[in-house]
Formats: C-alpha cells, structure tokens, sequence
C-alpha cells in the first residue's frame, strides 16, 4: 500500500487532511520530529507515541555514513531497527550534504561530498539516494536535491533548480518499490519566477507530493513567507505539501495559514536541550535563576509528562546539575507543545475558527528574536562542522 | 511508621529480609541505585520502579549544595520533589566531603569544608547532617562519619573510627523525627581490631541498621572481603548490614555471601553510561566494533526494555553516534541486570541454594581486572574534583 493524502477541509487557506501511510493514518498538519540517525534524540520511540506523533522524520545522509545502509537492511529496516511502528519520512540526503559536509561538488551525475566523521569521500546520485531510502524501508522517500544559499545570485540559484528538475526526473524514473511516496522538492530560493516554474516543471511529472525546499537558510522572516504563500498557492490541492526545516510554534502556525500540511525540523528538541522551552507567550530560558524557585510546572496547564509530574524548580535543577533527565524531560515538554499545537490547529481548521485560533495566539505569543535566531543557528551550524556535537547541542 | 528490618532466612552466611519502611516493603538483599542530585541519571522514576526497584540512595551533599535543602523542603520534600513514591536512603555527605571537596577540615565539632561547584565554604556538623536529612524527608538517614583513606596509618584510623563514634552518639541524640530510621556506619580501615571495636561501640548505641564504610576505597579486594566477613560476623543478626558503595555484579555477590542486605553504588549506571554493559560473562564494551554488526540483544534472554526492543548492533550505532538515548538504555540493562542478580540471589537463600547460585555465577563470570578497575575510579575521581562532569562520566 503507498501513501495517499486526502483533504478534509480548507478554512482561511489553512487545510487538514490525512497522509494514509502504510503504517497508519496521519492526521495533518503534521509535524515530525526528527530522528536523523534513527533516534529523536532522548527519547523512546514508545515516549514519541506516547505524546501523539505517528511519523518521524530519519536522514539518508546520517544513517548512509553510519551505521551504513548495509547495516540497517541486516537489522531489517529502519522501523525494526529502531523499534518504531510509525510512518517514516526520509530526507534524502541534499541539504545535509550541502550543509554539513566539509567538501561537497555537484556535477551533472551527482554530489561529491566527504563525511562530516572521518573525512571519507562519498558519491550520491539521484538514482543512489531513492535506491538508499528504499532499503532503509522508508513511507515517505524525497527527491535529492541541490541546496543555494540565501545570498546566491539568481542565475546560480537556477542553474541549481534547474539540475534539481533533471534530478527528480530521474529519481522518478529510478524508483522501483512502488509502495513507498515519492516526494519533490521545490526549489528557486526567494525568486517568485523560479519557484513558479519549479512548481510547474515537478507538478507536470505528477509526484505524490511536493516539499518546499531551501528556504529558513538565512533568509528575512518575511520572504520566507511570501515565498510559502505564492508558491503554496500554485501547489495542486490534492496533494500534500511540506515545508522542510521549519518547526518553531510562530513559523508553523504561519506555515499552515499559507495551505502548509507537513513540517518537519530539529528546532523543538534541539533547543529543548539547551534549555529553552516553549510556553504560550514564547520561548523560556529554563535556565534563567528565576526558575529556581518556581513550584509550578512550566506550563500550568500543559498535559505533557514532565508538567504533570515535576516542578519547573526541579527542571530548572537538573539543567543546572547537568543531569541527563534534564535534556529528556525538555524534549517531551517542547514536542508535546508542539503536537498540541497541531491539534488545535487542525481542529480550528475543521471548526471554521482557524483565522481566531491565529489571531489567539499571536496575542500571547512573543516569537524569539530573529537576530537571535539566526545566529544561534549559525553558531549550531559552526558546531556541527567543526564534529563537537555529541547530542546535547546539536540535532 | 519508622523502618524495621525482618530476617527471613540464612543459607551458609548469605541472608534474605524485609526491610519496612514507610513507603513500602523492599525485600533484601537489595542494591540501591544511586540519584544523588534527587534523580537516577538518565531514568524517570517510573522507569527506576519499572525495573522493580523500591528505595534509591539520594545525597545530602550534593542536595545541600544544589538546589539547598530549603528548596527540596519548599518542594514538599524529596520524594515529592523528584516523584519517586519508593523508599529513600540519604548518605550524610560524610564520603563526599571527604573525596569530593577541594578543602575539608576536621575538628571535634563538624567538618568543613569548600563546594565543589563554586568553592563557597561550608560547615557539617553530626547535628545539621540530621536536621538536613530529616528536611529532606528520607525513609533512612545515616550518621556523619570521618573516612580514612587506605593508606592512613593505624593511629590516624583509629582517631577518625573514635571520631566517628562520638559524632554517631551525637546524631542519636540530635534525631527529632522518629519516623526516619537512623544508621550508623562502622569505621576502622582494614584493621581487624578497630572493626571489631568500631561493631562493639555503636552496636551497645543501638541503631536501626549499620553500614560498613571505608570499604571500597583504593585496598585490595581480598582484604574488603576479609573485613566484610568479619564485620558482618559481629554485627546483630536481626539488623540490616549495608555495605556502601559497593555495587559490580561479583562483589555484590560476594558481598551478600558474607551476610551484606544492602548495596549501592554509582557503578552500574556510571560505567553503563560508559558503554560497559553487564553479561554473565562479565561486562562487555557495546563500543567494541565487534558488536556493530551483531543483530541479538546485548543479553540474549534478558527481560530488560533494551534487550527485549532493540538489537546490540543499535546500541552500539547509538553510543557511536553519541545519541543520548544510549546512556539510558545502558542504564536500563546494568540496572535491570543487578536487579535481576539480587531476585536470584534471594530466591537461592530461601531455597537453600545460594552456594550453588555462587558457583554457577563464577563458572561464568570473569570479572573486571582489578588495576583497570581502580585506574577508572581513579580517573573519575579526579574530572570530579576539576568540575567536568557532566552527567555522562560520573555519577
């Protein structure tokens, strides 16, 4: 059985759906969390189930270079191999390349690239990643695809969504396992007249779903969206759409204003474990002293295990002790917000009460400071480069 | 409802129990793992109890330090604070000062010394210890003793065994809550003659229990063992005899052979969180690239969460991508495994067949070498005196 997608209801532009996965029922908007070397970071997989999610997203680039696509196929694919009963999504692999490995050049045929672990020289071609997510066992397989960055000039913006066209043409024609979904990625960066023919070039080869790619790479806030609602508008409304890399609570909300069903990023967990945590009028710092004497959960009202179990005095406590637990309890707390969110969206969207569940929330909620935002990400960025990321800064 | 302890039965030497305690009956011998900043690292408190264990160590020194015994007190208490609903023993701090502190100092009215975390100096003394324990609101707290190191000379052992004394007679008489069952802890190095002296004062004080302490530090094994076997052999039969800081599969058992009910320690969680994992055979290194491809659990019929979902191959990939979700599942098995170890040694003395459950155990088990095993503890001992612990070394 391959995946399908079914549009349920569309209110002030936001949809709700249901991806039908072969391993269930997908109700959108969806967020996945992330789980690129086959694990959300700190968590079970039954914890993951536990607060609602039923699709996580895995990387082809992380498990390719380790354990290795071998391994996983002799450990009986990802979902055994992890012990997850969920959908899965996996990224091809392009963005990583392009953005964690420290040498990378892209031809015609493919990417040259050399692992961010020990410095290995790799090949990836279009025909190689669908070959890779196809042993992995993946729901959800993405085209690979090329990444610019924010400051490239249009032609060499084109010149890389132009390969990325011929590319999907060819993963297309090098799938072989029928039931799992192709997706394609829309590239053309900030440029209303390359994304429009993106979208025209991939719609006319008829994919199971179409993924925004290359944008939150740097980009003004504002031309993010402008980017999402123009070319969300060309999407065919029959299929799903994703919004790749986007996860904070003001960015998906935004995001599924502009017809986004799908998101996946490594924002909740990661900052969770840096200790910032998600609340209804933004993000807190746990951290911060005054928490050290707060009685109360970090959100009174939260369902989430760690609000209903511990003090946020306690959290506040094992952050500064550096205990493990710490990184764990934030992790629950940040997804847990997050899939509440959803939910509420989705039922907004249902009800006919989207646009004041929006209005709702930008009322309470004071998004983090894009200046921050941006550099925090860098400074990730840098960290992941340089190979410090041992799991507690980075994703 | 103060703690009592219940013998059951002795097989040549090694005994079962009851300890019972206000929150619940733990059935001994019994290992306690270790949560000295108010958390088993790595675990909720469900998963601690899900393994099947009902009472953990906590630490006055480390709660005194981080997060102050006024913000435990103003969280309801331990208990409450971390929701952990089992039993608690509290260590006075009395083995933290003296390893942990970069400056103690000892005088006939307490000990002080400077904080590990921010060098602030602070003052114990055999009365505050209570009042704290008592504030924390532990099942069973333990007196302020003097530890010699295992190369002090006779003389200087046996002042701080007679200063131990004196401060044991003083907690007795500071004890305000008689709900809380108070231990004494035996002293006198390696000297056969301050032991038995040592068993002979705070026997004639008459406490609820008596631990043996100064064990474990740096001597040979034989010669814990021996004195192990002599302590417990003048102890009351009908109290509990706890043996601190001793936690690896084979001294436990050899611990329990000499008539020991209670054990903690940080090893089976600190060296887990190492990679080192419990088998009958002894511990295994999960980082060794010989188990990178091996598809079984880590123990091929283990009841544990880890060993039941997920293969040795995984556990492996995860320590090696330095996920944090191997820590706890590390955690998980060595606990589990210890656990298990006392249910069978439990089971052996109420059937009458311990001493062959200690010969099946040998023909299999092929312990740690000793000088490794010191080297670590060595090892650790010193990143905690220079700050690094992060929760991922120590304990």
């Amino acid at each position: 059985m391959k995946s399908d997608f079914r549009l349920i209801k569309v209110c002030t532009g936001a949809r709700a759906g249901e991806l039908i996965t072969p391993r269930g029922v997908v109700p959108t908007p969806v967020f996945m969390p992330v789980g690129s070397q086959g694990t959300v970071k700190a968590l079970t997989p039954e914890e993951v189930k536990g607060i609602g999610y039923g699709m996580i997203l895995a990387n082809t680039y992380h498990l390719y270079l380790r354990p290795g696509i071998d391994m996983v196929e002799r450990l009986d694919g990802l979902h055994k191999m992890m012990a997850w009963d969920g959908a899965i999504l996996t990224d091809s692999g392009g963005y990583q390349v392009f953005s964690l490995a420290p040498l990378c050049k892209v031809s015609e045929e493919g990417v040259t690239f050399r692992s961010h672990i020990d410095g290995s020289e790799h090949f990836f071609t279009p025909e190689l990643t669908v070959e890779y997510q196809s042993r992995l066992g993946a729901d959800i397989i993405m085209v690979l695809d090329v990444c610019s960055a924010y400051d490239d000039s249009f032609e060499k913006v084109q010149q890389s969504m132009e390969l990325t066209h011929r590319w999907a043409e060819r993963c297309q024609k090098a799938r072989r396992n029928q039931s799992q979904a192709l997706f394609a990625i829309v590239q053309g960066g900030v440029f209303p007249e390359l994304r429009r023919r993106s979208v025209e070039f991939l719609t006319n080869l008829d994919f199971d779903g179409y993924a925004l790619g290359g944008l939150s790479v740097g980009e003004p806030k504002k031309l993010t969206f402008e980017t999402v609602a123009q070319t969300a508008a060309q999407l065919p409304e029959k299929k799903p759409r994703y919004l790749m890399g986007v996860g904070s609570p003001e960015d998906i909300i935004e995001g599924v204003a502009r017809g986004i069903d799908i998101f996946d990023s490594a924002l909740p967990t990661r900052v969770a474990r840096n200790g910032a945590l998600f609340t209804w009028e933004g993000r807190c710092n746990i951290r911060n002293a005054d928490f050290s004497r707060v009685e109360q959960p970090i959100v009174a009202d939260c369902g989430c295990y760690t609000c209903r179990t511990f003090s946020a005095a306690y959290i506040h406590h094992l952050f500064k002790s550096g205990e493990l637990l710490a990184y764990r309890l934030a992790t629950i707390h940040n997804l847990y917000f997050i899939h509440n969110l959803m939910e509420k969206m989705r039922m907004a969207v249902t009800g006919g009460t989207f646009s004041r569940l929006r209005e709702e929330f930008w009322s309470r909620y004071a998004p983090t400071d894009e200046q921050v935002r941006v550099s925090q990400k860098q400074k990730w960025l840098k960290s992941k480069r340089r190979g410090l990321d041992i799991g507690v800064e980075g994703n």
